[in-house]
């Protein structure tokens, strides 16, 4: 969501976070697309023009599904972090952390080779991480020790000088590291004290926004403040000037699970700009 | 292969056909993995440096399979086309036709989706245009008839003066139709009389052929008197001087049916450059 208010400033949006029911990567396939199509539905009743899926999961295993039950356009992560890595490799050898669920549908593996079918990819299932981000735990010499834990199979063991001991080959030695679950870049700078300055480290915000603001753009969708005041506004059919037209964005956030605690984050991530909160109910579709 | 050659005239190419036991898009999923790898193995044992799998059928059943079988990088049809056609289409609706068992895989839903997520896409399995184009059948009324009955239900039925009559509604009527088979670009003449002028007939060829010239260039992979001439020379470590390492490229063709009728039908289409073709025995593993 940052992200996108950086790249798209004139859209308006809404969120929504199953907060109750997180973390989805360690569910079954079946769970994971009813409760992101809850979740989806809910956005749709809420008359957005496009569907932003901001889960690894939810994107790995469901995400053709999504764009059969909706008219809308529906873009997931995946393939906009695929993207960013395949650019971002120089000796073609990806690694990939994520939830089981995301490494199991080898979503990641698919996207990379359509990137660039040469890139080697590794994926590694982390499921120690998302529950200590959920628990608000970003640093310390636990998170730090489970961080490397999750990271040694892809780099191999370090010793105290942070040599690497037992190295893999180096046929299989990374250069980028894709962080492969949303919840993943809160743990960047001590993911970087495990993997070294010389594995670049991606992941799939940025690129995912770059990719909304595209499809806003090619598919004619975007708010009429997006192009004021350029040379493009003039030829639009339908459109009053720009000045006239352009809104004020509106943001809207709703969680399944505690609007305090949400609020709480919310503010310290995006400050008074993000007022509203609300509580929804997905089970009972009384959303 | 004509378009590789056209874009890649300085690389070597093996074909293998697998004439005896075409169609693959009748055949069960399991069937199309199982002949496919039979070839690919056969074209991997001959040391190729790239794979491209030139059937519709097998990519979309089994891409990601070949993927992680192979260490070389494996190319598919599906991507190269979806991008095509999400390219062509102006009103945003694309119709597919294509064998049933791509139908069934979604591959292509799930590629021009991936292009752009706002474009509908609408797909129609056409089983009996293959086996018209195998009996070498490309033209007369039994063809056009058959050719028309296929695509209808992506355009609604034409009358005696080529109107439309009993019409999809204008919300499905597509302005680009791909043709997902590698068979069906033989029958493009017919199928721009049943489609009318005004929509664009799309096929993997041309993309296909610069995706891989891609691939080649982006990995370094390139055969040298691809650059001769060119400043990309002067930098290239441990390559010698490009006039004296071009070498003249070489083709061969392989097929699993008859050796004659695939030479006759081979020198028909490329002309004499093409004298090389040997039977191949996938079933004994003796390639």
């Amino acid at each position: 969501m940052r992200e996108i208010l950086r790249r798209s400033p004139f859209e308006s949006t809404i969120y929504l976070g199953d907060n109750a029911r997180a973390p989805y990567g360690v569910r079954g396939d079946d769970e994971v697309r009813r409760f992101s199509i809850q979740a989806l539905d809910a956005l749709v009743r809420r008359n957005v023009k496009a569907l932003v899926v901001a889960c690894n999961t939810s994107t790995s295993v469901a995400l053709g599904d999504f764009r059969r039950r909706y008219d809308l356009p529906v873009l997931g992560v995946v393939r906009p972090g695929a993207a960013a890595a395949a650019l971002a490799t120089r000796n073609r050898r990806v690694g990939v952390i994520a939830t089981p669920a995301t490494v199991r549908s080898r979503a990641y593996f698919n996207a990379i080779k359509d990137e660039n079918p040469a890139v080697e990819v590794y994926e590694h299932a982390t499921p120690t991480l998302v529950p200590l981000v959920e628990a608000g735990m970003l640093s310390g010499s636990e998170v730090e020790e489970a961080v490397r834990q999750a990271v040694a199979p892809l780099l191999g063991e370090r010793n105290e000088d942070g040599d690497f001991i037992f190295p893999l080959p180096p046929s299989a030695r990374i250069d980028t590291l894709l962080l492969g679950c949303t919840h993943y870049p809160l743990l960047t700078t001590i993911l970087r004290k495990s993997v070294g300055d010389s594995v670049a480290i991606v992941d799939s915000a940025t690129a995912t926004a770059s990719s909304l603001a595209e499809l806003l753009s090619v598919n004619a969708l975007e708010s009429p403040g997006t192009t004021r005041g350029t040379a493009a506004d003039a030829g639009m059919a339908g459109h009053e000037a720009p000045n006239e037209t352009a809104a004020v964005p509106v943001h809207f956030q709703l969680t399944t699970g505690d609007v305090e605690l949400f609020r709480a984050v919310a503010e310290r991530m995006f400050g008074e700009a993000f007022p509203d909160v609300e509580r929804v109910d997905l089970e009972a579709g009384l959303s």
